[in-house]
């Protein structure tokens, strides 16, 4: 399989370069040889066992439903919240303002294009008219954006087998052969990312050559990254760290820019759309300029609280599909493609989550 | 300056790092130190003098006019169409399209969350429904999609003073120190990336290492990338390369694997929110599952048909404030950020476009 994979990728790169009149002639010369069918990434996620989707617990997810859109239909957005030993303290903070209810008629207040959606409380900013904060709020320290690694709370693994296309173009791709899964690698942020409890992160490390050409990475220091999707909490300029009551979510290409500046505290894992749709805000920073532009928000909860709230899984990132999802994300090589890319970075590999019956 | 930036991040870096108590004494003992205020990447731009500006030619423009908004709003896309020498045969074929008036009545089809918006015929794939073609379209070889480097084609800059924290954070960033501006460095997809004449590009090329640990590539060939705002030909399955009639609009995260397979012919440079703010289609693949789900186009013109339309500048990628621009992209430090990044992936730093008085 590796070896055709490989034989079929050398094929390919050298269609792609030919012009077209050899085109046609390659296409004479290798009628005997039948075209190798490559599983694509959602149907490589569909062939997974049950057995490596993991359950997320009701109390996990914090549910929005907005006011219903103009044509009466309701709107939910459903967000995991990030699981220790992330954001903890940002993440206590919002389990509380949902008891509180505090977000019930509050609104989505900005949506700025290519980059993120945020709600909370209009007023936050005018001193006599901002909703009280519930009672209990902790204020989290700016050294919590960043997580100290100790062995044992985050593992850092690289399949032998996964991204093998990249194995041949990179040779600082780092990898540790004695695990398997889990993709490790580098990209333009100048840092290593990796999966970790399904979320993705980057972290910095001591990068180790080992006895033929493999690498170890050793992480310092872990923190999680702004993917599509990924939900963090607004604050004001430095020491703030904010509270969580003002929230947004990314609805552009990944603003990297923002990690280690901002807390993250979970992901949009249905209903994204309601947000990433909304019409952009016309005022600075995508704010809206009028009440009525906003989308009011009717509540939000801890998903426990809501009897209708289907259960969620998420394909784990540490089993061997997701190894052979992303592989197939860096290198797409079903039936439309004829170039794989032979990478791909972290926020381009979406993690595949589900509904199941309860 | 260069000094005051290390020793500014340092500082920021070791801040972050610290505990509560322990951020409160450093800010009690460093009182006489007066903290540097760097200007935004879009303050820098702001302050660009006007012979970095270039004008954009009215017939590189391609504008997609759709019919009003629920609130009786005008919608119109201002798309640049792609400059030689990448992908001109589809760039012809657009030109000859709006100039039949091909799109004129015909509807977005397709707004796929995270992905794309796409345009063109909802009957195209109905033998006996299809909009007839304009006649004289050519079809253009998938040996397009990548465009053969020669010298003087394309030129590839890496300023002295660009990116300069990248410098110390990665010792396989590519230079060339006898160039100035426009940034070349390795991503995640394991080639090179840059501008050229303003879009983004890749590249594949030999690296060669100079004395003194600088970097020199040399290009072999070279193809633009699928960031944010690019346009692209919507296609079937290979050889089929599309003809231009159908088109889409990247809204999401850059889907680079469809670099080198599929043929990128602009950019959407005002209006994209008129797109990527549309409902998501509820079909397959994002393609509205009801004719009365899409919205209409009321017209495509090149842009020198069009009397009231604006005129438009790009800020130069080769121009020392481009420079500046994108290393501020990759190492915030305008008074909200306390960590800069240390790297940007290349559609992390958009081109900065902007209207002119005529």
């Amino acid at each position: 399989m590796i070896c055709n994979n490989r034989q079929m990728k050398k094929f390919i790169t050298t269609l792609a370069l030919m012009s077209v009149a050899t085109l046609s002639q390659a296409t004479t010369l290798v009628p005997t040889k039948p075209k190798e069918v490559f599983p694509s990434p959602n149907e490589i996620v569909a062939a997974a066992p049950a057995n490596e989707w993991v359950a997320i617990a009701a109390s996990d997810l914090l549910v929005m439903d907005l006011a219903p859109d103009a044509k009466g239909k309701a709107r939910r957005v459903v967000i995991q919240l990030m699981p220790a030993p992330f954001s903890q303290g940002w993440v206590g903070n919002i389990r509380k303002l949902a008891a509180a209810k505090w977000w019930d008629g509050l609104a989505i207040v900005r949506v700025q294009d290519n980059y993120v959606a945020q709600w909370g409380d209009p007023d936050g900013e005018d001193a006599v008219k901002a909703k009280k904060l519930p009672a209990g709020l902790v204020t989290v320290p700016e050294s919590a954006y960043l997580t100290p690694f100790t062995e044992g709370t985050i593992k850092f693994k690289t399949g032998k087998n996964s991204f093998s296309l990249i194995e041949e173009f990179s040779k600082d791709f780092p990898r540790n052969l004695e695990d398997n899964h889990v993709i490790v690698y580098s990209d333009s942020y100048k840092n290593y990312t990796a999966f970790s409890r399904s979320f993705p992160i980057s972290f910095k490390g001591q990068l180790t050559t080992e006895p033929t050409n493999n690498y170890r990475v050793t992480p310092t220091t872990v923190w999680p990254i702004h993917c599509y999707g990924m939900v963090g909490v607004g604050r004001n300029m430095s020491p703030d760290t904010g509270t969580g009551a003002e929230l947004y979510t990314v609805i552009g290409h990944a603003p990297r820019h923002l990690d280690r500046n901002i807390a993250l505290v979970g992901r949009v894992i249905e209903g994204i759309e309601h947000l990433s749709s909304l019409p952009r805000g016309t005022g600075a920073l995508g704010f809206y300029e009028k009440p009525e532009e906003r989308t009011a928000i009717t509540s939000v909860r801890i998903g426990q609280s809501i009897s209708d709230l289907p259960a969620y899984e998420y394909l784990s990132t540490e089993s061997a599909t997701f190894s052979k999802y992303a592989d197939a994300r860096a290198n797409r090589r079903d039936p439309f493609f004829i170039q794989p890319a032979g990478g791909a970075d972290i926020c381009n590999i979406p993690v595949p989550v589900r509904r199941v019956k309860k």
